[in-house]
């Protein structure tokens, strides 16, 4: 099974003034092929701490890293050292992504969005990147994103801007996920009339046991408000089992709960 | 300084059901006390992960870390099993914790909430606690949170659930937060007769671009209420020093606010 690591780096997030939403958004354009998250890890703009990240994640059996954040052209962005000082690779200029940084520059020029279009020290930074690595094309934001792979694993580099990122993952990421899928998923999401998770905690057990690679988990709801979510889910070979499997766990537990618990 | 890990748990949140806003909620109110979050980890519900996780926050050099979610009475929460097999300790039943359980459900029993105040097993889990660890109140739901100290760090475990996590942060953890601090702190919260938190962003940025060191965040209340909080705060090495400080802030507050906005 494809395992997944995500690295977002920013102070603004250790410092509580962005959230991150990044990670629950490319989680969830993850699950329908077959990959799970293991971990994510968040740590500041530092080239040591996003190096050390890194090799966590991969020495953890990652075999896909996404790092979110740290692109841009100032100089806090220090994503790309951090993953090059991490995998011992040098850094250089790849003039398939200055070729990005220049086009992006110019429309945004054209557009009047920015005042030049000229290709400073900073932006030139954006195209510096690990030995080996390629750009993935960004026609959002002027900072490509980048692949490469090493020690066994594949790392995508995305934005940290949402709006970049995504359309980077939708364009460009999602073909060579694609190309790396190997089993498929199905969930339910099941919403029952209940208040108290603990009365459900036998019920979960025994669906879970009656169906091998089914997983079960209570989404509560604080005391006072109505009902708690059941997530019921699988991963398989083959869409139409996975389902199927969901399915009857889910009728499964809606009988169970309203043969035990006739008054809620 | 006080550095800070946030060790988040939970299947939810890695397979993308739930977006993690405890972390920032935390990291807002650790920040006026001067405590700086280093890193924050998000791990699946799994003993052996949530114990390496804390270890390695513990090795990155956090003198506290907080861990959210995984306290329930459910198969899957075993944040404190992860804890006690990280830092090898015994688990054992905390008579102090499970009067916490059993007073909550007897209380949600006695108001309809739930069907039955019995300790059931799935509920006595919930104090079965790290030797050597002591319960924080929950007066919202039933688990109680759980403070520890070990390998010279402070460990304080609390529910994933939003209002119970911030209920105890608030009544429970920021008195010995306080006591923890290691500079000196003033603090005083002005109430406000105005409903508009944008539009008091640039007094708050002008008043504490007058006064160096002090710290201005906008609370705002929940349920529609009227109004809005300031608090106002700052941390130094002389006590009547602070405390000056924040009144003089408070005292421009007010006054810029009602030069500025006559009719809130």
């Amino acid at each position: 099974m494809n395992t997944v690591g995500i690295l977002v780096v920013g102070n603004e997030i250790l410092d509580g003034i962005v959230l991150d939403t990044n990670s629950q958004w490319i989680i969830n354009r993850l699950k329908p092929l077959g990959f799970q998250v293991h971990e994510t890890i968040t740590v500041r703009d530092n080239v040591q701490e996003i190096g050390d990240a890194l090799n966590r994640l991969l020495k953890d059996g990652c075999n896909l890293v996404f790092t979110t954040g740290g692109l841009g052209p100032t100089h806090d962005d220090m994503t790309l050292q951090g993953v090059a000082h991490g995998l011992k690779l040098p850094l250089e200029l790849d003039q398939a992504s200055l070729d990005i940084v220049t086009r992006q520059y110019k429309m945004l020029h054209e557009r009047g969005i920015i005042e030049s279009g000229e290709i400073t020290d900073s932006r030139r930074k954006m195209a510096i990147l690990p030995r080996g690595s390629k750009p993935l094309d960004n026609r959002v934001g002027g900072a490509p994103g980048v692949i490469l792979e090493a020690k066994g694993s594949t790392i995508i580099c995305l934005p940290g801007v949402p709006l970049e990122l995504k359309w980077i993952f939708d364009d460009q990421v999602t073909p060579i996920l694609k190309s790396m899928m190997r089993e498929v998923y199905a969930e339910r999401i099941v919403a029952l009339p209940l208040r108290d998770e603990s009365t459900l905690a036998p019920i979960i057990d025994q669906v879970m046991a009656e169906a091998p690679g089914v997983y079960v988990k209570s989404l509560v709801k604080p005391y006072g408000e109505e009902g708690i979510r059941l997530w019921v889910s699988s991963l398989g070979e083959d869409q139409g089992e996975v389902e199927a499997k969901v399915s009857k766990a889910v009728d499964r537990l809606v009988e169970l709960t309203r043969e035990k618990l006739p008054n809620g």
